[in-house]
């Protein structure tokens, strides 16, 4: 069972813009805790149903009346929509509440938010790493964040207050916090999601659909990814586009490498090479 | 819940040739029905563990002995072990009784059996699509099967008696039967298993083991059969290779292509190519 900390004093309510998966996760993560949950939806039937499945107290259309007063606020959003909430967020909220965000993708985020000195020192750039192929918030869970890795990417402009009670807050929400650069988690993300997603799509591309009653568990857990959301994914394409190519090459490169290999007929070699990706994969998890 | 057939009245007992998950699988499955199910190992402490399991109700070091009076021999072993195993097991068995195999290719099996014709008319080649990355008599399960589609791969040499008997004796150990040529069977597996893989192995082996902490349920899906067992996966690349050499090519070709869409920055075209990858995802399953 993972070990919660105590909510800090500072932290009595939050906001969530975006009541989808991960932002009524976060929710429903905080409201274990006590925390008071606002949720921000421009559909109220969304917030209608984060109501319904406990992820928020309170519904809101607009922006600042879901923002009053609340210490931290979730910007939970498609990456290419976080830096310009983000701003209008900071126009709504007093000076000491946390602007922080769950998008896969960080460098263009924060330097779109350094854009605003006075928005950059509340920003606290932020990336769990949890998350399903599906969408809406009545696929949120309380435990979604719980002993999972939240990746926090502060730079210069992060102001080291905000910074801490980014890291409280995200404590609470269930997660380990790890601190990266922007760039590094964008290069770390490359590798070991956005390029396993567009190859896994490709792998469903791929399949003829006349095949269907041969594929095994193995197919069916390779293209999981390929089931999620197509804007959001290419809003990631977007952000993170020459990281994710040098990915593809690299892939490209090691794929053309086992081909000749398989090729070669060297099949003792062929086994040793299975051998250690098997040995890579178990040490990694 | 699946519904299992009635045991037909010739087959009382099976003997299993190589006890591990997918043979203990099979011997459960059969221990439901009331069949009596003897398995071989060379290692008498695999015949010991597939008893304590239930898999199996006797455990023979002895081929002759384990194979005396059953109605059908399963062959679990790697694929380069099933044509000798069942040119073997032919000697020690009534000519009626059927030899069937578990293996994950079909066309170099059949054809080495059927350089002898008297064990090729007995000899039905099978594939069921279940199975796991584990190894292991300890895994097995008797519902593994159950639903699932087994592929048999009859040919011209096959008597029709024992196509119909292993017909009957695949569904009673809980699956569907699928015929396909062995051919058919080859390339189409290249493309939905061996093809995915080869692609699971490079995605691990591609991994910096640094980036361990980083990595979530997608990296750890996609790199799950990864960890299948080294021997018996080059022994199917080993038979399989021209189908499978096909298959990388072309994924190769896909990937070129995917790649040079990214790099055109045309993501309207991106989000399309996402969104077929995800419908034909969806309609697979």
């Amino acid at each position: 069972m993972h070990q919660i900390p105590q909510k800090p004093d500072w932290l009595n309510q939050v906001t969530i813009v975006g009541v989808g998966l991960l932002g009524g996760s976060v929710g429903m993560s905080l409201r274990r805790c006590g925390v008071t949950v606002h949720g921000y939806s421009r559909r109220p039937e969304s917030c209608d149903i984060a109501i319904r499945v406990g992820a928020i107290n309170r519904g809101f259309a607009d922006l600042s009346e879901a923002c009053d007063d609340s210490d931290v606020i979730v910007i939970a959003s498609p990456v290419d929509r976080i830096a310009p909430l983000s701003s209008q967020v900071a126009e709504f909220t007093k000076p000491e509440s946390v602007i922080t965000d769950v998008g896969s993708t960080k460098a263009m985020i924060v330097d779109q938010v350094n854009q605003d000195p006075q928005v950059a020192k509340r920003f606290v750039a932020a990336h769990p790493i949890a998350g399903s192929e599906k969408s809406g918030v009545e696929y949120a869970s309380a435990t979604l964040f719980d002993g999972k890795c939240i990746i926090i990417t502060p730079d210069d402009n992060t102001s080291q207050e905000h910074l801490s009670r980014a890291e409280q807050f995200w404590q609470l929400v269930g997660g380990r916090t790890v601190n990266l650069s922007p760039a590094e988690h964008d290069n770390c993300l490359a590798s070991v999601s956005h390029l396993p997603h567009l190859v896994s799509s490709l792998l469903a591309s791929n399949t003829d659909p006349k095949s269907a009653p041969l594929v095994g568990s193995g197919w069916k857990d390779m293209t999981r990814v390929a089931a999620g959301d197509p804007e959001m994914w290419t809003a990631i394409c977007q952000h993170n586009r020459p990281a994710i190519l040098d990915q593809l090459d690299a892939f490209s490169n090691h794929l053309q490498q086992l081909r000749d290999l398989l090729a070669s007929g060297d099949d003792e070699k062929l086994q040793a090479w299975l051998q250690k990706a098997k040995e890579t994969k178990q040490q990694i998890g």
